[in-house]
């Protein structure tokens, strides 16, 4: 910051006469915490904050001043060669990145809210009576996908295609990867065959198609960034985020966001799957995870008891 | 922990001596570090340690202690509404969860030292030749687990029971988890019945177990936690970190490491892949990841083309 900005905030402390109104969203994982408060900020009136708060990383060079000297442990469980204890760490080793978004308009609250999260076990029944009915009324235009398939759009980030109209497809980096390294490459196998909704329409007649997109999708991987397939996790979504049958290639040491076991399905398993039973996605439940916020949930809580 | 191992701590610090060796990983994701170190354990040998570092979620209920009578923050950017800022809270808010494992053997440092990963697809065969004889040969103790399951060890941090020994288990909370917050809930499901080793010998005999487990565990969740079943990702690992049968509860807003893909299997899944075909597990080609260090891989390497 500059010197007047410092200055500044000398005089009028960002968080003086702080209240909480509520924890919009938490992350044990990752150590952060939104939440919304009101700070007053010197004028009479009372402004809303969001506030962000993060844990910061350990830093090699400083690590081992937290451990020498004895530091204060209290005991939490001991046994065998294992002991818990929680440390209190001097102030200065241990600072928390804190973010002040003030004052913060009703968007900025409604975008760090945290959505509810439900499992759904959805059988061939509850597919046919709900999820499909609806897939068929949605609104959302897949016209981006097509615009891929046909060249309209992207057409110089294709990375390899296979042109046949009914096992063939392009493989396309994702959005989420910038290219600028392979610790978290992820790319996108986009099937020309259309009508595929996705795992639930699944049949012996698409083995073909899904053996092309594991084993040439692996080679493209290979020749373009020298990662070999045995790094790969090579999967689909379910639910997808749209309907049109699209396989998910990233690398095994990145936990990429969707890669999860309530929502991923590894193609070599699907594959598996199908040979062995070729009613496999057709028949089964299915289990997926969806938000408050989203409308399948709805109709699932209107017709279901969830 | 009970009063004799509390006051052996307060007798000799864990970390008396402490020096650093090397940092063997670091998340800056989980705000966590690996490290191994030397101690002095009051003898005059220097035993050498792993110690895990990991910065603590925020709690609910303290958070606004961290805001309030304007605590010590340096401003490190300020654009319009948005200020970025370090804060230094008091020890006692800011815990690092601290767990030390000593002495610690070539094994253990080698666990936790960084490592390439890669994808296996066990088939029957593969388990048959290489898999299972080296769980057999393994010398891994789960003297631990036979400790909880014996009373001999952790008895008070037990959630619940069902002391049945073919169908029964016992719930325990995680290391992983502090029990501070619902947030990053992990507990396990450790059964009482030994010699299933891992999904791979589970047949229709082990599906009441499989039933207790998923339907006991949720009920048990709800009632001391208050947390659905419907918020919870339940879920067996291949290959397990000890081959010794156990199912993992987690909640799903939370990306508990090990819940990816090629890792986790659905219990409801598993139960039902069982009741399709009782074969299922025994004749199936199972993919996970090894990572370069680990025994199993070198087997791998060995005897097939990895």
């Amino acid at each position: 910051g500059n010197v007047s900005t410092n200055a500044e905030a000398n005089v009028q402390h960002p968080l003086s006469g702080f209240e909480l109104k509520a924890v919009l969203r938490e992350s044990a994982r990752d150590k952060t915490i939104f939440l919304h408060g009101k700070v007053s900020s010197g004028s009479e009136n009372c402004n809303d904050a969001v506030i962000i708060l993060e844990k910061t990383p350990f830093q090699m060079d400083t690590v081992s001043s937290l451990l020498k000297n004895d530091p204060e442990l209290k005991l939490q469980l001991k046994n065998d060669i294992y002991g818990v204890y929680h440390l209190s760490p001097s102030p200065e080793l241990n600072e928390i990145k804190t973010t002040v978004i003030c004052p913060a308009s009703e968007k900025h609250i409604k975008k760090y809210l945290q959505q509810e999260v439900y499992v759904i076990h959805e059988t061939e029944d509850d597919y046919k009576a709900i999820t499909l009915p609806y897939i068929e009324s949605q609104s959302f235009s897949i016209q981006w996908v097509y615009n891929i398939l046909e060249k309209k759009a992207e057409a110089e980030r294709i990375v390899y295609e296979n042109p046949d109209p009914t096992n063939g497809f392009v493989l396309i980096p994702d959005f989420k990867w910038n290219q600028k390294q392979v610790e978290d490459l992820y790319l996108i196998a986009i099937c020309h065959q259309r009508g595929i909704r996705s795992l639930r329409d699944l049949t012996v007649d698409h083995l073909p198609l899904l053996k092309n997109i594991l084993e040439e999708g692996k080679e493209a991987i290979l020749k373009r960034y020298s990662i070999h397939g045995n790094k790969l996790r090579i999967y689909l979504h379910y639910q997808p985020s749209y309907y049109h049958l699209h396989v998910h290639f990233t690398v095994l040491g990145h936990d990429a966001p969707g890669s999860s076991v309530e929502r991923a399905h590894l193609l070599c398993d699907v594959i598996q799957n199908i040979e062995s039973n070729p009613q496999y996605y057709k028949t089964r439940t299915l289990t997926f995870a969806l938000r408050e916020d989203e409308a399948l949930l709805k109709k699932f809580k209107e017709l279901r008891d969830i």
